[in-house]
């Protein structure tokens, strides 16, 4: 893995995480007189939209990942590397590996994403999981499914209660989500499949501290998300913050007032914080990383003085049209990975002339999130949707999105089967957590 | 769970086993006077004969797998319990959870499968992988795409080789399986997929003891299997024994002669073992298992001097046609599920009557291998067919005995896209084992 500097060797690009900007960076740069690495813990490139339907039974994991080296196979200037950074080493211009080594850049392209926000709480970690990989969604779809296995074999009606209460946390696009599938799960997919209990009596709860669910969506949205969340009988609790959390139970206050719901089974979709890889470059810069843990960057994406140093997508706390920092969304993330590619590609041609880039500008198509069938929401171009048409456009878009051809045909054949027979086939139960768990 | 006798309920079937020897049961008690409980530690029936497709990357867990709930939701007199028996109180007509609560029955069908046999060299469980769950399906595949991946990392060429090494232990219808697979897996799928490494030199070992590969097929078919391996460029290593594993390499004996080949993934299907509720089963009656862990039936498969406990499928040793025991595989003990349920039948219906229940007779209507594309070996009714023809009968018989519709439809088109790409696209490295794993 080391490489001798040498003024005739191609610029060497390295990119940090194959999500959505750094694949999208990689991608950028193809037939661009440049050697690019990207890195990433895992081997796949992750369509982190679509988890919560793995975290439901609805699809399977690989039907939403793509092998990153698949995906790169023919460009041949970039090489893929299964590894985890751990540190930077500025002066000497290389990224350091758990595993020893270490890696030398010209230029770093930073796009690690994030990982779950627990407000300080780290302790909530083992008791309310949050959705951000493969091994979280399947982990989720185990502790869903044994709540009703469990709630099947108890004899205690108040244990009973509490395996078949589902508490979500965080009204945004995922919790809402999950909390639509987690509804439709029960009262449809596991219906008839119990003797003792009834699925459709579960219990589906979604908390959240704001005034209202989707709230980075107009207000007439988050109106008709929340309606068809009481559709689908999600009892919607705007205006509760967590105060607490047990395996057995979720505390909840709201001003003076302060409630428990007693529960075994707490997803958390509430807070983002970004990878703890942002704190190693702000100690390697002396920057500082805000609330969510995110590195401010310059207009053109750098970190501020180092050029060499884009940082982009959930890592990133980048300035929108309103001075607002943009969203941790997938489009970002991506438009951002396309960005850092092309003034790359620019320094090179114009190495001499010394041109001066653009700042960075998002172009926002719209955003969209779905509650359950047939109903979703989308704001498109300044014009807003809500149920069938928008849940036909959220389907339409998201299957666009899928990296590989298979893939969307697989996704779109299960979404077809699911909605015809109202079933969800990837029911299953794996992983050993709760294989020993004594019944109540 | 607990019940209190009473002469006016029916009769209790308690069924340990949702594999095919269980499931079958239970679908053959559809309608019958009986109260059926089928219990079993996964929530799903698993097509094992197509376990080794997920472990080298072709197919989703969930589409060879089928929620027991779901497939017996509609047979209202089966109660599905996910649970793991641990023992048996005879006495009392018993069977005893881990969750520490027990179920009476008044008949019991035991059918609970078999494990792996290392042959008194358990310490080579954690060293070479055995292929019978689902987790031990995503473990090897990740283990196989670990290799891969490191092979790509390392400097060493020693390294190197040994990471691109697999043996593959046991020369039946999973190890030539598991070998054309993975033979396939590097020459074809992963091919262009490395910058440094050229997958398709990975070196595939197959090892038997015996002297041909298949051998419960007839000769002429281990010679048309064994020219099929040899031209995906495995080697076979027939009339080996393997004396040792370490994590580094496998040592084998053929004779007086030894060798050693340095490998790090050695896969497992070679010996196949009793559930150990055998054991539980042989100590509560006083008889003895055998070799491989069976327990010996009579000829209307119960156990000697216990009619209210019949023994099926793997954990049975029941003589055939020619006095030898009928081998481990689905027919038999699909059709020895039919069969225990039909004698519980016929003896509630003749309760008074007194009828002798004919002994059980299996129809072996054949046997099939799969070696690689367009590569299989049949046996059928007399007639032997290997090649094109066998593998399109192979296609054909797996795919409708899957048991969900869905599931038929998924395989089907994954199959024909595989065939047509040689791609597998569910190469998902899973699991958190090799995360830390230092490079060589």
């Amino acid at each position: 893995m080391t490489r001798v500097a040498n003024q005739a060797e191609p610029t060497r690009v390295v990119i940090l995480g194959g999500g959505f900007g750094g694949l999208h960076a990689a991608q950028s740069l193809r037939n661009a007189p440049v050697q690019v690495t990207l890195i990433d813990r895992a081997n796949y490139h992750l369509f982190q939209p679509l988890l919560y339907q793995v975290a439901t039974g609805s699809l399977s994991p690989a039907n939403i990942a793509a092998p990153l080296r698949s995906v790169l196979r023919r460009q041949k200037n970039v090489t893929v590397l299964q590894a985890e950074v751990t540190d930077f080493d500025l002066d000497a211009k290389r990224v350091l590996l758990r595993e020893g080594d270490s890696l030398p850049y010209d230029v770093l392209i930073v796009a690690a994403g994030a990982t779950h926000s627990y407000f300080g709480h780290n302790e909530w970690e083992g008791l309310a999981p949050g959705l951000k990989t493969i091994e979280d969604a399947t982990q989720i779809r185990a502790d869903v499914l044994s709540a009703f296995e469990r709630a099947e074999r108890t004899d205690d009606p108040v244990a009973r209660a509490r395996l078949l209460t589902f508490v979500v946390v965080g009204g945004g696009p995922t919790g809402v989500e999950l909390a639509g599938a987690l509804s439709e799960l029960s009262r449809h997919a596991l219906k008839n499949d119990f003797r003792r209990i009834e699925s459709e009596s579960a219990r589906i709860v979604l908390i959240d501290a704001g005034d209202r669910v989707l709230s980075g969506f107009a207000e007439e949205l988050s109106a008709k998300a929340a309606g068809f969340l009481d559709r689908l009988d999600v009892s919607v609790r705007t205006g509760w913050l967590v105060t607490e959390i047990t395996p057995t139970e979720v505390t909840i206050r709201h001003g003076e007032q302060t409630e428990t719901l007693a529960t075994e089974t707490v997803l958390w979709a509430a807070g983002v914080l970004a990878s703890p890889l942002a704190n190693r470059l702000a100690d390697a810069t002396g920057l500082t990383v805000d609330r969510a843990g995110r590195l401010a960057v310059t207009p053109t994406l750098h970190l501020p003085g180092h050029e060499d140093i884009f940082v982009i997508g959930d890592m990133a706390s980048c300035a929108g049209e309103a001075g607002r920092p943009l969203p941790g969304v997938a489009p970002v993330a991506i438009q951002q990975g396309q960005y850092a590619a092309k003034t790359i590609r620019r320094r090179l041609a114009a190495a001499a002339a010394g041109s001066i880039a653009k700042p960075f500008r998002y172009r926002d198509y719209g955003s969209m999130a779905t509650v359950g069938r047939s109903a979703a929401v989308a704001s498109i171009g300044g014009y807003h949707f809500a149920g069938y048409v928008a849940w036909l456009i959220w389907l339409f878009v998201h299957l666009m999105q899928l990296v590989s051809f298979q893939n969307r045909l697989l996704v779109l054949f299960q979404w077809a089967w699911n909605y015809v027979t109202h079933g969800r086939s990837a029911r299953l139960i794996t992983g050993n957590r709760h294989a020993e768990t004594p019944a109540e």
